[in-house]
């Protein structure tokens, strides 16, 4: 099966709004990506909260646009029961707002150790129940739950969950083997494409239909900042079009979502010229 | 088996010289080290090469000292045959000084892409090949080939190496089972402790005896650089005590060594200072 042609398909394409750098508000990103052809849009709560949800959900629909994921929830872990019951609490609040917005999934950034600790095991265990209770919730209103594991330099601060392997043993533990999963992952090339064992995890994880997302950046070298500089399709060193291989092959049928955190370039361009490097890039380095 | 007392055993400690900034020379460093009391010494080429290794070693013996590991390989996979012929070559006089100095063993820093690659499979498997090379010459010459994995955060141009699982394949692949290794590995914490498989992977290496040495800091929250921001033992996140107790339950009864890149800190810091630091905090926070 030959990959989707993303030159003539850009409405496999999806853009997630972090890319653009928040310079806009909500009603004018979506305008900005519908115009420039793509398929898919992901936004971020700040952009929601506070606002009508479902309203939002019916203008990037009256766009022609889907919403991918809604991105994203706060860290789990916590240091005592009550901060970790506030956390989960907070989710579930999110994960209202994802069912409004009418998303395919809402995108589990799960969060490291609680200040002051050492324990990773036991910040491991605290995601593993706190997703259980959200899982639960998500499936309740229709809103998959996609769990994004975060690369390894994130473990401390933002992230235990760090290996696509690691992801979807969670998965199996949290839903055990379904036809129909509602507990899946969002697979983010920067976080897995050093991984050994990604040809094996990522066919696991199309056997299981548990791909949920599929996201697309670069790893720049040098890398000034792990968090934010990231790259743009085709700046960098990942071998995008294998990756892409693996994943359609493993049966992804979903958009493929640009998500690139870039403090010191393209958050500082105008929307519509990255944009339009994304769709340039979709076409060529993808 | 109760962990080794560090407290009153400083001879289980050594000191890779990196962590003190390579402000003094050679000779000095070792006199410095010996007198703080520590048992062991990890040079590095730059220290050695140039001048008698073998002197050097006898230097460090009738100080008192081991070397554990002598460091480091320099990077494999290359852009063209050639150049990979040329790395080759470069270790394998790098080994002949190891054997020269009396190092336990030599420390293998793999590298990552060759410049302009995408291709990391490619590159591991000049790694795998080199590694063959290079295990010969290492086994013929006395001195043991300690596969390092390094974190992930370096795969693109470091080491493409980066799972102890991945280190201990290579192991296999490249000696096969055996009641006398002369290839295993060096575990470093830093690159290792978020790793979800830890506790089996160090298991696996404890009982095919693939486990030559064992490096301790931490990891700071926040990490400003992740080459030279690592912190000194108990100052970050990792939890110490459970990786080496895993490490010693494993079977392991070599030194534990400190090498701590801090460019902001550390190494700005008197020579005796830092050790002394160094000599608490293997009785406090290890």
């Amino acid at each position: 099966m030959p990959l989707r042609d993303l030159a003539s398909g850009l409405a496999y394409c999806a853009i997630n709004t972090a890319t653009l750098g928040f310079q806009a508000p909500i009603a004018a990103t979506i305008e900005a990506v519908a115009r420039a052809g793509f398929g898919g849009i992901a936004p971020w709560r700040r952009e929601i909260e506070g606002q009508d949800a479902a309203a939002i959900g019916r203008h990037i629909r009256d766009a022609g646009l889907v919403v991918t994921g809604y991105c994203r929830s706060s860290f789990i872990p916590a240091a005592n029961r009550a901060v970790f019951d506030a956390n989960v609490a907070d989710n579930m609040r999110a994960l209202e707002d994802a069912a409004a917005l009418g998303a395919h999934h809402f995108v589990m950034v799960v969060g490291g150790l609680p200040q002051g600790s050492r324990d990773l095991a036991a910040a491991r265990r605290q995601v593993a129940e706190g997703c259980g209770r959200l899982a639960v919730r998500a499936r309740n209103l229709g809103v998959r739950l996609a769990l994004e594991p975060l690369h390894p330099v994130y473990a401390a601060d933002r992230s235990c969950l760090n290996l696509l392997s690691q992801a979807l043993d969670l998965c199996d533990a949290l839903e055990g083997e379904t036809a129909n999963p509602w507990v899946g992952t969002a697979i983010d090339v920067y976080h897995v494409w050093w991984d050994p064992n990604l040809a094996a995890s990522i066919a696991r994880a199309g056997q299981t239909r548990r791909i949920f997302g599929f996201h697309v950046c670069d790893w720049l070298v040098p890398t000034e900042d792990p968090l934010n500089d990231r790259g743009m399709m085709g700046d960098g060193v990942i071998d995008l079009p294998e990756i892409r291989a693996m994943v359609e092959k493993a049966g992804y049928s979903g958009l493929i979502e640009a998500e690139i955190f870039s403090a010191r370039n393209w958050w500082r361009r105008p929307i519509a010229d990255t944009l339009e490097v994304c769709r340039q890039r979709f076409a060529t380095s993808c």
